[in-house]
């Protein structure tokens, strides 16, 4: 069994590119791509290379999007197929970036020569935009590539990202959105002192157990259409010096919110501090937004995409935006129309991560299908 | 400046007897005691030393009880007096042990030379009762001593215990009894999962919240003439892996409650199961009772100790259940009229632990006259 997604695959597989490194996949992609005459733009920005690849100068732009860049190994003796090998078993490829996301590039690299090759002279454009920063900080990845964007008004319509979406069997499931996440330190004050002496001290605990109760009951939103409610959980709770005799002067609680298009950052923000503060609590709070939340609610491309894979898989898939975050809510602050499509998500992470190889033939499929219906 | 009771807590303190070492205290005391006509009774346990000292075998007996062991000196390093030298400067005396509790241990022994001068056929018993581990874990000593006369019907009808009970100044502080302390460590159940799906998962710091919130409010009881009430208090609080993203699988509480004899031992168990249950917890508790409350709430020994107070000192002392556990709990089993009466407590198990010259003249001179008053 082979073909050339598979081989693409494997040739990517093979460079141990753990994040941020690249190991030379986009050098690669670019030189093939370039064959096909797309014009390569590097945009490295400190140890993260970024590509951002176009063809045609027409609109509308269809953007396939995804990263180089693969989290580690773990143990790699664990591994029962070395996770650099690419090998193929049963009709199995095995390898760390498998399925998130090589194969997906790989996949994105044949569906758009199989298109030109149909369609030498298409309507509008086609990119790919790359980065070996999506597992790491994406800090100098996507966002960075977005921003080079915006500042010279090049438009981007309609953006397909290659992350593994589907759970089960591949075509069950498309992202059009995904939850924002936002996450507080929270430090109670009280004050320390001896247990035989309770009324010299004053129990951070006790004062925060009423908060944390309401913060833990509050319907924060009902969610919408596409979101389920937004989600508030404590994920870290610490007090006390190990001592049994003393009362703790402080406690300290991490939690985070999921959160809706339903609710806004500023919004969730001020109904903790309103809890906080009508508990009287004395306390410092720390707030660290890691991801806005994005929501593609319909459209063309996520028209087509449904139609594509109903017929090429014989399944409608369910829109979703559950799980964590990924780069499409980068891209979504410029482009319209973000939706994410890839293989099983079953493996990612773990070790011997794979991918069926005709799920990747599936998937080269569905991409140059929807080059045909959007851009053809 | 020197006086019998002031060489007698020098040689004390110069005797290194950091718990449970006793460094040849005992034994210098046992002979002391000899000499006036006392029957020394040596009762060692595991690494603990214990003296139980008797003379007369009539009654009413009166015993002193008390410790010859100290708590550690700390960066010895940084005590102006060496904490083992026993110095003298202007009128005070340092040294670990000056007031916990060597002091009052020699002020016993001088008290009862200077009564049996006077007396020498008093006409009931007095006995004093000395361990090695009052600092420490407190399972090897007075209760070991307790057990025995019990065992063998030996009556004891008053006991002072010479712990630091005063606050500004000498006379100012009884204690006639002690709170008990009982302590919980809780472990409540929850599912570990991540925190972008808690559906998943259940929180076990939201589980408990609204159970804490309901335990720190709760009135236990409104304690009594002698007892302030009883107290609930968190000590540790602890969940979560670390990480930022996981919801956590359990949270542990550690907890004591200083609880007066308003309520008991049992009732309070019941009642914290009756909230975790109500509340629909899965949870695990452990339960340790450190030490049960005990109250002498009148009689002949605080009447003759509150007279003598009054004339030797100058000042009604207060009747207190305060601070923490003491080994009057155990003799307390075995006693029906126990109080605590000793020097200012300001300074102990601190560094440069002292305690006045005059203080200790003034404690022998009040030991004294309650033997005049009970067994004369």
């Amino acid at each position: 069994m082979t073909s050339p997604t598979l081989t693409l695959a494997q040739e990517l597989i093979r460079r141990n590119s753990i994040t941020p490194e690249d190991a030379g996949c986009q050098q690669y992609i670019a030189e093939r791509l370039a064959k096909i005459g797309f014009a390569n733009e590097h945009m490295p920005h400190k140890e993260v290379l970024n590509l951002w690849s176009r063809f045609g100068t027409s609109g509308p732009v269809l953007v396939f999007a995804g990263h180089t860049d693969v989290v580690p190994t773990g143990p790699a003796e664990r591994w029962q197929h070395p996770p650099f090998a690419a090998e193929v078993h049963d009709g199995i490829l095995y390898g760390r970036g498998a399925a998130d996301m090589k194969g997906s590039v790989a996949a994105f690299i044949v569906a758009v020569e199989n298109f030109l090759k149909k369609h030498p002279n298409p309507k509008g454009s086609i990119a790919l935009l790359l980065t070996s920063d999506e597992e790491g900080p994406a800090v100098e990845g996507t966002v960075r590539v977005v921003e080079a964007l915006q500042a010279r008004n090049e438009v981007i319509d309609y953006c397909i990202v290659g992350e593994p979406t589907c759970e089960k069997t591949v075509g069950d499931t498309i992202k059009n959105g995904r939850r924002g996440s936002l996450s507080g330190t929270l430090v109670v004050q009280g004050i320390q002192g001896h247990i035989a002496y309770p009324h010299l001290a004053d129990n951070p605990v006790h004062r925060l157990a009423p908060a944390l109760t309401e913060l833990a009951a509050t319907e924060w939103d009902q969610g919408n259409e596409f979101f389920p409610p937004t989600s508030w959980q404590v994920s870290n709770i610490r007090g006390g010096t190990g001592a049994t005799n003393v009362i703790p002067g402080t406690v300290e609680v991490l939690f985070n919110f999921r959160f809706s298009t339903a609710s806004t950052e500023e919004g969730l923000k001020a109904r903790v501090h309103e809890i906080l503060d009508r508990h009287g609590l004395k306390y410092q709070l720390q707030w660290e937004l890691s991801g806005e939340p994005y929501l593609t609610g319909s459209g063309a491309l996520v028209d087509a995409l449904r139609e594509v894979i109903r017929g090429t898989c014989g399944m409608t898939p369910e829109l979703s935006t559950s799980g964590g975050t990924s780069d499409g809510r980068f891209i979504a602050k410029h482009c319209p129309e973000v939706v994410e499509f890839g293989p099983l998500n079953a493996t990612i992470h773990k070790i011997d991560e794979h991918v069926p190889v005709n799920d990747l033939e599936i998937l080269c499929k569905v991409y140059e299908m929807v080059l045909e219906k959007l851009v053809a």
